[in-house]
């Protein structure tokens, strides 16, 4: 590994041997509908608090994943989850039902690459057979942690993006047929001094654009290795912006090689805003959509960068700026 | 790796190049203070609030560590920390500082070991040359977020735990001098339905105990082979627990072969109820105390299994009892 590199490129090629996206009532009316393994109809998942109801969508899309490897939950070797809520208890309580060896992560919605990334090393040290690695978010449960509860009713403006209710997990295998994690590349936190804490896409482009240029530098590679680039959640502004900052450096996307999960889980008539974001955003449209549209031949290499704002409410309140980062993991079929 | 195993062994020996430890004035009192790198005066750091003053000690154990190991930042190839705070704010702009590719984890006060895991792991991998982990908890930041501003003056009982200020940081290399990482053993969660957030040792107990029942199991060996076995912050109640629960599953301990960093860390006199606690209290002895106990020959192998009480405010108000988890990592000079 030379100095300066950032990518790791995993030899013995881990295995995606399972997924499973979930989502809520509005994403049942979204774009990927089709894609996700289960739609709940209740926000609230039966419980008494939007938290609780996370912590029950990670297990379901959890108990999904580890059904379709054929495999019982004690067969899972380790567990890495982190998601938005303080002290990631989603992924702690769901670690708690699941009941096996379970590394805490956060990353804010960069959770789920980083999550696949270090799943992919704990196969290739050979540590593992396999890994279990999943997030969460709840629209509900970050509102009233972020900004306000939905009750209040306060008005958006239109950079701000609506966070995915759903829960996205994954299976990694030494073994075992699938799409394979070939390289992820560990992003650097990159904070432009942006501090409104309602355009987190904004906030987080560049690191994103950092990541990619780090990813092709570290590779020697162009992006015309890939069938597709997705980021995160950078949503319609933030998306723009990378857009534009990559233009500006001289990498450049064939029509729709560059887009974003944030722009597509949701039909063009929700009332999103600037689009999709929160851990479940990637998680879902790569679990999902992504890597059912590999199995079905349409796509062989992906790059998926996803993107998160290292901001809390306090570190807002006390005038910080929003610290971003990006973590990219390259899938290939 | 066999199946139902959680612990890696590290064949590549990573070397702890380079630790820091930094306290504050009441570490500065403590049992400990000449094993710090540097003990600040002042419990603000020259900030304006203690979450900042946290943020300015995980960067000065970060930049100590660094000059140790007679490297520059930049030669940091990765950095992985995590600590306290919701969305571990302290370590993402300590991140955002050292401008590195960063790997945010949360294990509450097991993030230390969790951290110094993963970064043997990435070592191992050969991914990385250098791996920089650190953590930190303050005072009056935990006090703030946790349970209540310490102003208001609310009376505590003798099961709680004093939250250390400090931080602590290693350099992991593939090179080079210094005791060497040769096994993480990775934690389940343990529940066993405890809910009292001013007893967090008690919670914590049945976690140490089933991970160093692990580390045992998995690699076949007595308490013996441990010159010194330390649970991270169990407190004089939690270790009182965890030192039952062994001896009636047929595990012993010479004398003083089994303590607790929050046991160590101040003096008698001082008014810290059952003990220290925080992610800082097993990452200051370790990286301060005990690693310099080992350059001196007077300890060759020690198990540190740092214990973490996964909840949050929220999940307490919600009535979810605390969820344990603990992970042990031995070093060998």
């Amino acid at each position: 590994m030379l100095q300066g590199h950032q990518t790791w490129v995993f030899n013995s090629m881990p295995v995606i041997r399972a997924s499973a996206a979930v989502g809520g009532p509005f994403e049942a009316e979204g774009a990927l509908h089709d894609d996700f393994d289960r739609l709940n109809a209740d926000i609230w998942m039966g419980q008494d608090s939007f938290e609780k109801a996370e912590k029950k969508l990670l297990e379901q899309a959890c108990d999904l994943a580890i059904q379709q490897a054929a495999m019982k939950k004690a067969d899972v070797q380790f567990f890495i989850g982190g998601d938005l809520m303080d002290q990631i208890i989603s992924s702690s309580f769901a670690a708690r039902t699941l009941g096996v060896p379970y590394l805490g992560i956060y990353g804010a919605c960069s959770s789920s690459m980083e999550g696949l990334a270090l799943a992919s090393l704990l196969i290739e040290s050979g540590f593992a057979q396999n890994v279990l690695t999943a997030t969460s978010s709840h629209n509900g449960a970050a509102e009233k942690q972020y900004r306000y509860p939905t009750e209040y009713g306060s008005q958006k403006p239109p950079t701000a993006q609506w966070t995915v209710t759903g829960a996205g997990a994954a299976i990694l295998g030494r073994e075992g047929t699938g799409p394979h994690v070939v390289a992820a590349t560990i992003g650097k936190v990159v904070d432009m001094g942006l501090s409104d804490p309602l355009n987190m896409g904004g906030a987080m482009a560049p690191a994103a654009v950092d990541t990619i240029e780090a990813h092709f530098r570290d590779l020697q590679r162009s992006p015309s290795y890939y069938d597709l680039i997705v980021t995160g959640d950078l949503g319609r502004v933030g998306h723009g912006i990378a857009t534009d900052l990559l233009t500006q450096h001289g990498i450049k996307f064939s029509a729709n090689q560059f887009n974003d999960c944030g722009l597509m889980i949701y039909q063009k008539e929700q009332p999103v805003f600037a689009g999709g974001s929160g851990c479940a955003c990637s998680a879902t449209v790569t679990y999902g959509h992504l890597l059912k549209r590999m199995k079905k031949g349409e796509l062989h290499r992906i790059l998926v960068v996803a993107t998160g704002a290292l901001l809390s409410p306090l570190s807002y309140q006390q005038k910080e700026s929003i610290p971003g980062v990006a973590h990219a993991v390259a899938i290939e079929m």
